[in-house]
């Protein structure tokens, strides 16, 4: 007989009323009283259970009964319309055939668990209602990503994950080597001889897949990547993973302007597609882990974001009458506490920042007519800050290796990136998009830490 | 004025005749008479070039005719119906606007390169018909195996990069590590103090996502891993890769037939997504690249895969009457000449080889009741041999604390693992899709080099 999903149970319960189905899961919950009893049955589908009835017509009654949390069954039974409140539908069990008793010992008894003790049995968390939510959440955002550019021919890329050259130094990395830490080959002068490790220099793990992905973008006109990424910065903040996974879109032919429309347009698309597809999901996020989160992403889904230079920008907080930490003047990096006053004070809705100081921003950015700043924009969005980072790139192979010179980079280490400004240079932009930061904004999740299935962050690799 | 793609002008044409385009990209082709001249413009949206025909009206001409391969452009005019024979369609330029003329030392001038050559360029290689039609594939191809899994509900699932374990032992691995090479800490005793490293512990990159994947197919039933994985084995073949991607999908409450099952349709259906969303990439390869190619796809399309075991199959190898280079015996490993008789000579289509003997094959296999033999299969295809790997699990905790102690593996250290088979416990299953592999085999490319971006390989990590 085949197997209903409980998902399909529950999308087109009117199908299923009055007959009989067949289905595997897990006890979430059970409560038994002297004659009959009460199963929640979980199969992975759905972020809700089944309720499932049973009663002494069983041939293993007291089996049944006396099942334990996690323990896995497969029940045959009539679908029938529930006499209770909550539930619409309840399964009538005839039969419940017990695959697994579980082990007493389960950790995830029903009672409330704290994300800390949860991330030690992270291998254990995806069977709590918030973390079935998370990851399905997570899985349905990441294609999410993937529909949004490739309805549009956006070429995706795997750019690598080693990488020989130290990108645009944007964050210190983790070395990849097969070189006996116990002893290193050296050579004469007694430093690490780096030929003989495997690729024959020394080889890090990515920080950005931007240059490479660039390349693409050459050829493709326009193209994405999503992937993981690595920072071996010892931050043991609930914002900083040593890994996460990242898109960088770039897209040819293009300026600031094209740029913050794609950042925009993909923001609404993969937050209206989360919304639509994981609706009892939101819910429960709204309910539990943000209040308000209906109202923080409908915000964002109903408003034009906003356009804003650096320059206007920091007049609006100099002149805003509010105390800051960190003063505020013209050249500054921008702090947390100025980018969510803009956002959610002033603004009240997305803002791009644009056009920032050249030294606080990367070399490769166009360098704007005055000289000072570049083609940046951040987007800042309520109740988080900055999401995404970007910039129309210099195109200009003079000025982007005065550039790279003044910054302290050696041209002819990035022989093969100014190969775009020799052949065929374009206008074109990109921008980089934190997954995790996303998913956090989208699931009210605060800690980076909860938003990754394994995550990996100072002294801790568990799994 | 708006930018019309060239796959636009392609795919709907008739829409266009007449009418004015504004369009941007490269010079792929220039030919210039005294009056008149043609521009193979390529705008990186499709595998063809439009061809645009510009004379004396111009303004700038001259500087037209003159142009540079990969000299980037903004054309305007309009499109009419071709006076010859290949396109059926052609843009008079009313205005041609030269955003860069690109340096002549562009290493792509109009002649064959070889693979080799190219290689040494993949900054630019994407530029060629060939390396633009791989790359495209293998970003079609990576959409359809996301929209496969996830049209059926399976959970998309990030398996972490860097590990603390190591895995099952499949392979040699790279050390991921923030320890200064130069003078690692050491222990009292002189050895290496890996506490102080930035994990705590010693870490390496991942080499399979698979017992990360399992506890999350504990959790959403139905589940899939795509992302990166590694192996620092120094072979220099055209087969591997240090770094590559591969597909692990797990089911729950299923065996090895419906694992199988699953193989079969993935690989069907992401070979017709392919044929389908890139018929102009396919053609081309099916001149150029493979004769033989659309036959070998459409037999695989048409064929009802075959199922055979393990012992089946080394008694048809012993009876065929074929002299292999290895000998064929009831235990061997099946080699690649083995596997290749049996797809394409024996069986002439896909065939699934299952049940082989438990010594040649990983400890989490499910073990058959004869005690000798595990539930794995392969998938053997024509023209490539092992495309697929997979089994059914070993769900059982004492049976598979047993296999581990067999090989030599200390259960304590895969307590996570085990863990599964303690709190509900439950037949699952699963396969290893090499992403590469499967590029090459839909291309018909030969060597792995060729169909990853920025391929890592012994002594190379360029770019």
């Amino acid at each position: 007989m085949e197997t209903t999903q409980v998902k399909t149970l529950f999308r087109e319960t009117d199908k299923y009323i009055d007959k009989v189905v067949h289905m595997s899961g897990w006890v979430r919950k059970i409560r038994d009283q002297k004659n009959f009893g009460f199963i929640e049955l979980n199969d992975g589908t759905f972020f809700k259970g089944v309720q499932v009835v049973f009663d002494t017509n069983l041939s293993n009654f007291e089996d049944v009964a006396k099942l334990t949390i996690a323990s896995s069954i497969i029940v045959t039974g009539k679908v029938v319309k529930s006499q209770g409140g909550g539930q619409s539908f309840e399964v009538l069990a005839s039969e419940v055939k017990v695959v697994q008793k579980a082990d007493a010992a389960y950790p995830l008894q029903n009672k409330r668990h704290s994300y800390e003790f949860l991330r030690e049995i992270a291998h254990l968390r995806s069977r709590t209602n918030t973390f079935s939510a998370v990851f399905r959440v997570r899985s349905v955002l990441s294609y999410a990503i993937h529909k949004f550019f490739q309805d549009q021919g956006f070429v995706y890329v795997h750019t690598p994950i080693i990488t020989g050259s130290d990108a645009e130094g944007a964050g210190e990395m983790f070395r990849v080597t097969t070189l006996k830490l116990d002893k290193p080959p050296r050579k004469e002068d007694g430093t690490i001889d780096a030929s003989q490790d495997f690729f024959g220099k020394e080889t890090n793990l990515t920080v950005s897949g931007q240059l490479n992905g660039e390349t693409f973008c050459a050829a493709f006109r326009n193209i994405y990547t999503f992937g993981p990424t690595f920072r071996a910065e010892n931050s043991n903040t609930s914002r900083h993973a040593a890994e996460f996974w990242m898109i960088e879109p770039e897209i040819a032919f293009a300026d600031l302007s094209a740029d913050m429309e794609l950042g925009e347009a993909m923001i609404k698309y993969i937050i209206r597609y989360v919304m639509e597809q994981c609706p009892e999901e939101m819910e429960f996020f709204s309910q539990f882990v943000e209040k308000g989160l209906f109202d923080k992403l409908n915000n964002v889904l109903n408003s034009e974001f906003g356009r804003v230079t650096y320059t206007e920008a920091v007049d609006i907080l100099q002149k805003c009458g509010k105390k800051f930490e960190y003063p505020v003047q013209w050249g500054i990096d921008l702090q947390s506490e100025h980018e969510r006053y803009l956002a959610e004070e002033h603004f009240k809705k997305p803002v791009f920042v644009t056009d920032y100081p050249k030294d606080i921003k990367a070399f490769y950015m166009k360098l704007n007519e005055d000289g000072k700043t570049v083609r940046a924009m951040d987007l800042l969005a309520p109740g988080i800050g900055e999401i995404i980072g970007g910039s129309q790139r210099e195109d200009n192979l003079e000025l982007l290796e005065k550039r790279m010179k003044e910054v302290g980079l050696h041209p002819e280490e990035y022989s093969f990136y100014l190969d775009l400004r020799r052949y065929g240079s374009f206008p074109h932009a990109g921008f980089g998009l934190g997954f995790e930061r996303m998913l956090m904004y989208v699931t009210g999740m605060t800690n980076i830490r909860d938003v990754i299935p394994f995550p990996r962050t100072p002294k801790n690799a568990l799994f």
